[in-house]
């Protein structure tokens, strides 16, 4: 299995657009000590033609211009080797790009029920979309199953829904997001019936859940939640009043956080991904990237392609 | 006043991403005979710190890193040189990038009862954005007046919009845009009081009416539907159903097109923007480039800077 890391930072990018921070800062100086990054998606693929794209950001045109094998190919006048969308979430980072797919045929989208209703009614991007190409609303499994292309043959996928305890979007149905009956949130297991090889793709996780200890231990590529180094990131730098649990990241650092988790896996591919600007693990020269780097773990950036 | 071309393309830039016609493959090609191009938007300044935006495109996030000046500036954490954004219509390649400001504060964003109330119930943009840094609706004066910077203060600008016989978004409300007694498309006209420059923006135009004469004749710069060469484009190239006039956008060549039209005009700059992909101008060395050229005219491309 193929796996690019399209876009490796949380909302807004890196630099995003109106920050001063120190990250951001840096990021804007060619040959800088940050590499700038686009916002949250990768894509998988067995044969290198059929593409999933996991999550669908507002960079989503850019990404696919600087990853051909996404785009038309050679012998179309209108096409894309994207066969559908994997979302973990409605948040307008992983969901907006939807739109901007509206050139081409109708879209296969991988969502829960809440994602749906919340893509749906909280942001009106399925009905606007349903003025265009359309969006075929599928619920993803929860157990393995085969993951088909757009006309119904293997891919050589196999994949499955991780339901996480996670976060709505602010604009998700406010009601409804507060009885907590709904799956806001999944990651996805993805398994290449050929090599074996296996993904796990966490871009958003609120807290550590003792269902996901074997499938970190089974994943040969784990892409993981890197948002925020610390809890009160966003409070320190004086750009946010929440902490990173409150926005439902489990932060990084520290003896619950997620370095001390991914450290002790096997996995060739321990990636952090969904990375905010206000992250220090962002400077290439930075004592939380050595940190990082020195648990086994990598800092994803735009770009990356790795195979499993 | 300074003005801006952030993005010169019609919606899905140039290229786009699952399009294979001759234009979009050569814009792939780096130094090819077409340069790549975002979506439609311009910026505007009198004094080349407060800057208003003229349409928000979904390209936006990119257009602002490109031009420092819309940025955060150097003295504070969190900020930006825009301090609104005139909309001409409600489409996705004119709007959706207000989603993209929401990491900011309240928005001022003028726009037509029609264009707010498609952004608002046929697209969420407005009540999604609520949820983050709001939106402060303005309805553009039809007579000029000063445009204010956010604080209340005067910009050095003065604008008016123009009522254009337009398309609604096909997301808007069908019955109410049957019933055709909105105004979904203006242009405007921003003149510098200092300078006394006057820029005439017309992205959309569907047909030549009348009053704009007077205003075409008394502009220094004009930024003009560039959309189609021609009114069967689409369908010659085989990537759509509809001709250019039913799509809202007069074509350029022909008797009754708008370089007839721009042709004998004085302004010191005539330039066509939000240019579709499949517009033959887009070839640096096609005949249809050179005859808007002999006429006085360019084609617009990303990051030029006027000065009027």
């Amino acid at each position: 299995m193929r796996i690019k890391l399209l876009g490796t930072a949380a909302g807004g990018g890196v630099p995003q657009w109106n920050c001063n921070c120190p990250v951001c800062i840096e990021a804007r100086r060619l040959g800088g000590r940050v590499r700038p990054r686009t916002q949250s998606s990768a894509a998988v693929s067995a044969d290198g033609s059929t593409w999933f794209l996991l999550n669908a950001s507002p960079d989503i045109r850019q990404q696919i211009l600087d990853a051909p094998a996404l785009g038309p190919g050679n012998s179309q006048s209108r096409g894309s080797g994207i066969a559908g969308v994997l979302l973990t979430n409605a948040d307008i980072d992983h969901s907006l790009g939807l739109l901007l797919l509206r050139e081409g045929g109708r879209l296969p989208v991988y969502a829960t029920d809440a994602a749906r209703e919340t893509l749906t009614t909280g942001i009106s991007v399925a009905p606007v979309l349903e003025t265009f190409c359309g969006i075929e609303w599928i619920q993803p499994p929860l157990n393995p199953e085969p993951l088909p292309k757009a006309d119904g043959s293997e891919s050589g996928l196999v994949f499955q829904a991780i339901p996480l305890a996670g976060k709505s979007p602010r604009f998700a149905d406010a009601a409804r997001a507060k009885a907590g009956a709904d799956c806001h949130v999944v990651g996805y297991r993805i398994h290449d019936r050929s090599t074996g090889g296996g993904l796990l793709y966490l871009p958003n996780l609120a807290e550590f859940e003792d269902h996901l200890t074997p499938l970190l231990a089974d994943a040969n590529a784990i892409l993981f939640d890197g948002t925020f180094w610390s809890d009160n990131e966003m409070i320190e730098r004086g750009v946010g009043t929440q902490t990173a649990t409150a926005m439902g990241h489990l932060p990084i650092s520290g003896e619950a956080g997620s370095l001390a988790r991914l450290r002790p896996l096997k996995a060739r591919h321990k990636i952090y991904v969904h990375i905010n600007n206000t992250n220090p693990i962002l400077f290439e020269d930075s004592p939380e990237r050595a940190e990082v780097e020195r648990a086994g773990c990598s800092v994803g950036s735009d770009g990356t392609e790795i195979v499993i």
